[in-house]
């Protein structure tokens, strides 16, 4: 396996220390963190690294000419856009597990990879475990894939499954999550739907080539949910999950977005709950694939940096292909999708343009109705639709559909 | 893109039609199948290929300097080891889906690909659709994997299916596998847990680094199942399905073996029905991995080969990276397995050399032991296992355990 790759480590919170468990442990890696920059060297750690590792310098990792590899799991997008832009313009390749600022630079840090030479890695930043990058950009390299499904957010699941399957009360599920360190250290990231949100916009990249704005997608959260919603769901047999998705509507179209979703059993993503991810791949072809794993924690998210690091030993870099096909689809928001609202203003269905209300619900502890509305108006109402008051799931059309 | 790749495809089936489909279809792949070989030109097909494309001899295709690729899918182990080193010798690489084939000469495979360098694909020849392999070789690349498990033939799994969920009579629900096209022409090959047994030893080599000769390995299948074993399975909430599993038992050895095994409903292996296929990976840090998808038919198998040949566009080969790990583990089978052994002969007990027998059954219409024996003593006594009076099943010793 040749000789040692020396490591220079970012940050050491919950996942890079579980870098460090992995990468000391996978002996045949052949690989050694050989310094680790954080920005407190006194900061009492749950493992501590072997003297003289610790630096509060980025310089002492990005200037050493030993360093093969920058590995960087920093809890700051700013910091860690930094870092990586640095090593990247130095020719040093990156693992990084980062998604909310890849996400928001993807097209730039392309571009800085082809200028450089150099490579960056990230299946880590989607999915923790679950390979779903690396498969998008090898395996289903051709234009057959018509959707990427899936649970991409292990603290919210977790949250929705103590809230199904144990009865838990909301709040009380969000704090277990926190201490079980599902959760990232500002939660609203999780529930809110932003965390899958970056993860789904690094999937579009790999899945169709084409670079989504994720402020231009529309994302919505769990913070609202409510036990009338819970209750509904189960009335109908279903669970509430927090659903992302990038869909084909067309040869020359596609349409994304984050939000809950009603899940009926048949469905597979039904019975990923806890701390779990998973995603479904349909093609025209190969039908739906479907892959499952840890999506949060510690040692899962290392693994998968693991991986990364194995990847860029044997010379491993994504190709982006997918940029290159001659006609890319396009981002579509002009689709009709069918949604749950639960709301207390009994005027908010009337200021919003539904094409159609098919179900209305009032009483006097809530309301609802189930209508067809465009993703366009979704997006641009969408301040209308916050806050404790409303909810919104989506619907999907078949429920008889496994996907 | 470049220009067009030019196919040379061997076999005309239900999967050679299915990859003619499919490469039309992926406009994208820039490919085409420059020329067809089967054995009989005039043999009428559901698919005809368009004119001048079929031919009877295999140098049209091996002696044209215009192929840059073959594909390889046909219905005959001793015509595809002649097709494919063929191929190799002269340097052009192949993309094959002839699993036994493969099992049966890989070590000689491996080291023609490296003498001639070219490469042969084969993702297609394990689980159809699911890229196991692929991501046994790139993604768990690291000597954390403790085991790879999973259902690998969806024709028996359709069978075992129709017999569960739907009560049919075995071999009415043989026969319509055979009907649907899922069975091999020969059935034995997927009842009988062969063609499991040869992705397994596929598998093997790339999850651990290591051949293990087929006929070194306990297979066995589900041809001698009856309404009894399914009715006990029924009475304890398990399903009984056909499993194939390498599991690491030590830092430095290994086991593996294809039986019939009680699945509970807290494995993920439960819920894979019909002509699907699911693999676990399990890893020391990671957990479980689930990957589930159509492991049979035409056009998943096909769309597969579609991955392998554009993996072929961009240069890819398998590197066997493992193989060269310093400290490759060792096949054991000097393992205890826990049993479900029912017969006629009441000898047939006495004459295993069970470590120790925990459940006795005896009626008037069968008989059944539940015990501990040697993995090795099994593959000794196999001739006393087969014939419709006896049939085997594995029982994982945690029930509660996912996976």
């Amino acid at each position: 396996m040749g000789n040692t790759l020396n490591i220079g480590l970012f940050g050491f919170g919950v996942v890079g220390q579980g870098i460090y468990q992995v990468i000391n442990r996978a002996t045949n890696a052949h690989a050694r963190i050989k310094r680790i920059c954080v920005r407190n060297i006194n900061k009492p750690r749950a493992i501590e690294p072997a003297p003289g590792l610790l630096t509060d310098s980025a310089d002492d990792i990005l200037t050493d000419p030993e360093i093969d590899l920058i590995v960087e799991v920093v809890d700051d997008a700013s910091a860690s856009y930094s870092i990586v832009t640095s090593a990247i313009r130095r020719g040093i390749p990156v693992v990084s597990g980062s998604k909310a600022m890849i996400a928001r630079h993807l097209p730039e840090l392309i571009a800085l990879q082809h200028e450089f030479n150099t490579a960056l890695l990230y299946d880590a930043s989607s999915c923790g475990s679950i390979p779903v990058i690396r498969n998008l950009e090898e395996y289903y390299d051709n234009d057959l894939l018509l959707e990427v499904k899936g649970i991409l957010n292990g603290s919210s699941n977790y949250i929705l499954s103590r809230v199904f399957d144990h009865g838990e009360p909301y709040d009380e599920a969000l704090a277990r999550a926190q201490k079980l360190g599902f959760a990232e250290s500002d939660p609203s990231f999780d529930i809110e739907g932003y965390d899958s949100l970056f993860k789904l916009i690094i999937i579009t990249v790999h899945a169709l080539g084409v670079y989504v704005n994720p402020e231009d997608v529309f994302t919505y959260g769990i913070s609202s949910i409510s036990d009338h919603d819970i209750r509904y769901a189960r009335e109908k047999r279903m669970k509430i999950k927090l659903v992302a998705q990038v869909v084909k509507v067309a040869p020359d179209r596609f349409t994304m977005f984050v939000m809950p979703e009603f899940v009926s059993p048949s469905k597979y993503i039904y019975s990923v709950d806890d701390e779990y991810n998973g995603v479904v791949i349909r093609g025209e072809c190969y039908d739906r694939q479907f892959m499952f794993g840890k999506g949060a924690g510690s040692l899962p998210t290392a693994s998968s940096i693991l991986s990364d690091v194995m990847a860029r030993r044997h010379g491993y870099r994504y190709e982006y292909k997918k940029m290159d096909y001659m006609e890319l689809p396009v981002y579509d928001t002009d689709v009709l999708l069918k949604i749950y609202l639960r709301f207390a203003d009994r005027d908010l269905p009337s200021r919003l343009p539904f094409a159609n209300i098919t179900e209305m619900y009032s009483s006097e502890t809530y309301n609802y109705v189930i209508g067809e509305i465009r993703l366009a108006d979704l997006i641009s109402c969408r301040a209308l639709l916050s806050g404790p008051e409303v909810f919104v799931a989506n619907i999907p059309r078949f429920f008889l559909d496994k996907d």
